[in-house]
């Protein structure tokens, strides 16, 4: 008997009929003779629901406050689907994040998991019962108070507790059957993954794939846990998460795929005073009002004018902030202007084969520039190659260079409505 | 300082507007130097649509589940109330039933409060915060599951908080601004009480004045939690809730005023074997299935048939279920038919006064017949007469009652929409 965590998302939930759908897998996966416990999100928009409620009565609600309200729609969605489970025949049990001992640092809004004490999850399923664990939430272990864990926060909830479980695999339903080559919406035939390393999802989530979070994939790669991308609307197979690129022969190491974000923003600092230490000073502004910095244009200093340009992106939600703080500066550094630009789009290969091959950085450059595509800000790791491009021409890129790399399938790509959520 | 206990419902609750008209109040009440700690109830329809979506997934969901789902709903009023508060510069911190120690027995959807450990509570009020404690839920001492307080139950928690914290008062706000000698809907005259002693209280709660719930007046008066009925839109002083008829003199005894009530029915139990023991299987039958019985026909027995009427009265939502449950008996017990009749109401008198003053049934009868209306039922305490009568006559019963004893005022009522929830 195999112990199987399965998270739904939001959009999987949205309405009754979606409920029972999900109930249904639920109770196929139990039949099947597995152990199941289940993190569900809350249901369609309630969050952003509650959100908007929070803002009519208070613009700047407490984050302790918004905690309490918030995780209120995970008990709702958790809650129903265990009554639909429970309409199918099973027994079925929901706990919240604190009843589940998913224990957080106080850090309201975007509390880390410290720990899970899953007493009370084993207990129920030592009596047969399909247990249900509301996700996004846990209680502070210092001050006892209800936390969130922040977007993607249930992802991570399903993780932690298959980490904590040592459960056999953790499925995560979504709207897509898993992780592909490039947005099947850009890309018509970007090619279906069957497996795909930690490392190469974890790069694939940061540049842009919207099919995990970034800290669930951290998550499960610290702690071994194999994830299973899965869609709560087809019986197909899915994306497999697990493995080291360490551990892939030289055959077996590919190009993955291509990624695109269009969240990122420019932000240019022009004349700079060429001294030891100002970058420093600039960079740590921005750090200071917790804003993180993705890329950043390596410059050659020592001009002939004694300045420089500092150029670095941020997120689009974070970018007039970023502004605001570097302009308290201004006087003090001594730069000229700050300009902004979110005009722009990122798009980056990912793949553990690029190690073993090093054509692959002058290949990708070569398809850009044959696609007419600018290259502003270049980026890499490893295994990825990211670059900052016009928004304008983001699209025409990721098919260019998927293209180049010869990622393409045979199949169609089947688009769900609603999925890159 | 007064430690002051408040307690909003939920149409005071419904709107984001309406969330910032209590916070005003409540700020108020800890301006002018006390301590306050709030109950609120769940924000206007939320627990009616709370349980649409659940029937919508199961037609019978596990109470266990159902109290998880609907908790939600006072833990969002909560925490958005908290949040209003402090948006207005003062501090406030929300806690669930299960944080602010509200220990319950673990009846799911009809819980007892066994104790309220209110220590969280209690410190964040040394800190100087306005307190918010979830209404209607609490959470099993012997399971540790989330539990619910039954209707009414957010009534329950504010005087059981207020109890457990020896608060001087605790507040009740609602759509009214107390309780008055009728309903001001029927009799346009109908006086506002200053005062009313908790024996009055409850035969009023008890006989369909909906202004308190009988449990949470039953708990004021077992702990002497002075309860103070307050109306959420304006300054009027309300009705206070103290004190026992014991200590009244003959001169303060009164009679307090008549309520009615349209929701219980009338069954008939036709030609019962007039044998000892068969009225109480009768009576056990409908017990068992946890079904109230209110007001009973007090037959003579003995008839030369042999054979006598056994008439109660129960909740309309019982109704269906009672008879069918005296239907499984009809052979065993060997009666001749059961006859449901839900065109009945209840016209009650309440008053101190009347224990000192012999001729108060009397003029209650004659008035009744004066006015052309049979009664069906009579029943009496100490300190109430109810009888049943045609629905269709409970109208013309209640203003002749109300004149009989004399209970006008010269103000004109002020009936406020929605009251009366």
């Amino acid at each position: 008997m195999a112990l199987v965590v399965q998270k739904y998302g939001g959009s999987s939930l949205e309405s009754a009929d979606r409920i029972k759908r999900v109930a249904e897998r639920i109770v196929e996966t139990r039949k099947a003779g597995n152990d199941v416990v289940v993190v569900c999100s809350a249901m369609g928009d309630t969050t952003d629901e509650l959100i908007e409620l929070a803002q009519q009565v208070n613009p700047a609600p407490p984050e302790r406050e918004l905690d309490m309200l918030l995780t209120a729609g995970e008990r709702i969605s958790n809650a129903l689907v265990a009554m639909a489970v429970a309409n199918l025949g099973a027994e079925a049990r929901s706990f919240s994040g604190s009843q589940a001992g998913v224990i957080t640092t106080s850090a309201h809004q975007n509390a880390r998991i410290i720990d899970v004490t899953p007493g009370r999850v084993q207990e129920a399923l030592k009596q047969g019962q399909i247990v249900f664990v509301a996700g996004f939430q846990g209680v502070s272990q210092d001050t006892k108070d209800i936390t969130t864990l922040g977007r993607g926060g249930s992802d991570t909830t399903a993780v932690a507790v298959a980490a904590a479980m040592n459960a056999d695999v953790c499925e995560i339903y979504t709207d897509v059957d898993g992780v592909y080559t490039a947005d099947p919406r850009i890309v018509s035939n970007a090619k279906h993954l069957d497996r795909i390393t930690y490392e190469e999802m974890l790069e694939m989530a940061a540049t842009g794939a919207k099919v995990l979070h970034l800290r669930a994939v951290e998550y499960a790669r610290r702690y071994g846990v194999p994830l299973h991308v899965r869609s709560s609307y087809s019986a197909k197979p899915g994306t497999l998460v697990s493995g080291s690129v360490e551990d892939l022969s030289v055959e077996q190491a590919m190009i993955t795929g291509v990624s695109h974000d269009r969240s990122e923003a420019k932000v240019t600092v022009r004349g700079v005073p060429d001294d030891k230490g100002v970058a420093g000073r600039i960079f740590r502004v921005v750090a200071d009002a917790e804003i993180d910095i993705d890329m950043v244009l390596q410059n050659v200093s020592g001009s002939a004018s004694g300045r420089t340009d500092i150029t670095f992106t941020v997120a689009r939600s974070n970018g007039k902030q970023a502004v605001a703080e570097l302009e308290k500066i201004k006087d003090e550094v001594g730069f000229e202007e700050v300009v902004y630009d979110d005009e722009v789009g990122k798009v980056s290969l990912v793949g553990a084969g690029m190690r073993s091959h090093p054509g692959v950085t002058a290949t990708f450059c070569e398809a850009l520039s044959d696609a007419g595509v600018n290259i502003e800000i270049i980026n890499t790791s490893e295994i990825r190659i990211s670059v900052l491009i016009r928004e304008a021409q983001l699209e025409k890129a990721v098919a260019a260079l998927h293209e180049a790399f010869d990622l393409g399938g045979t199949e169609e790509a089947i688009v769900y409505a609603g999925s890159g959520r």
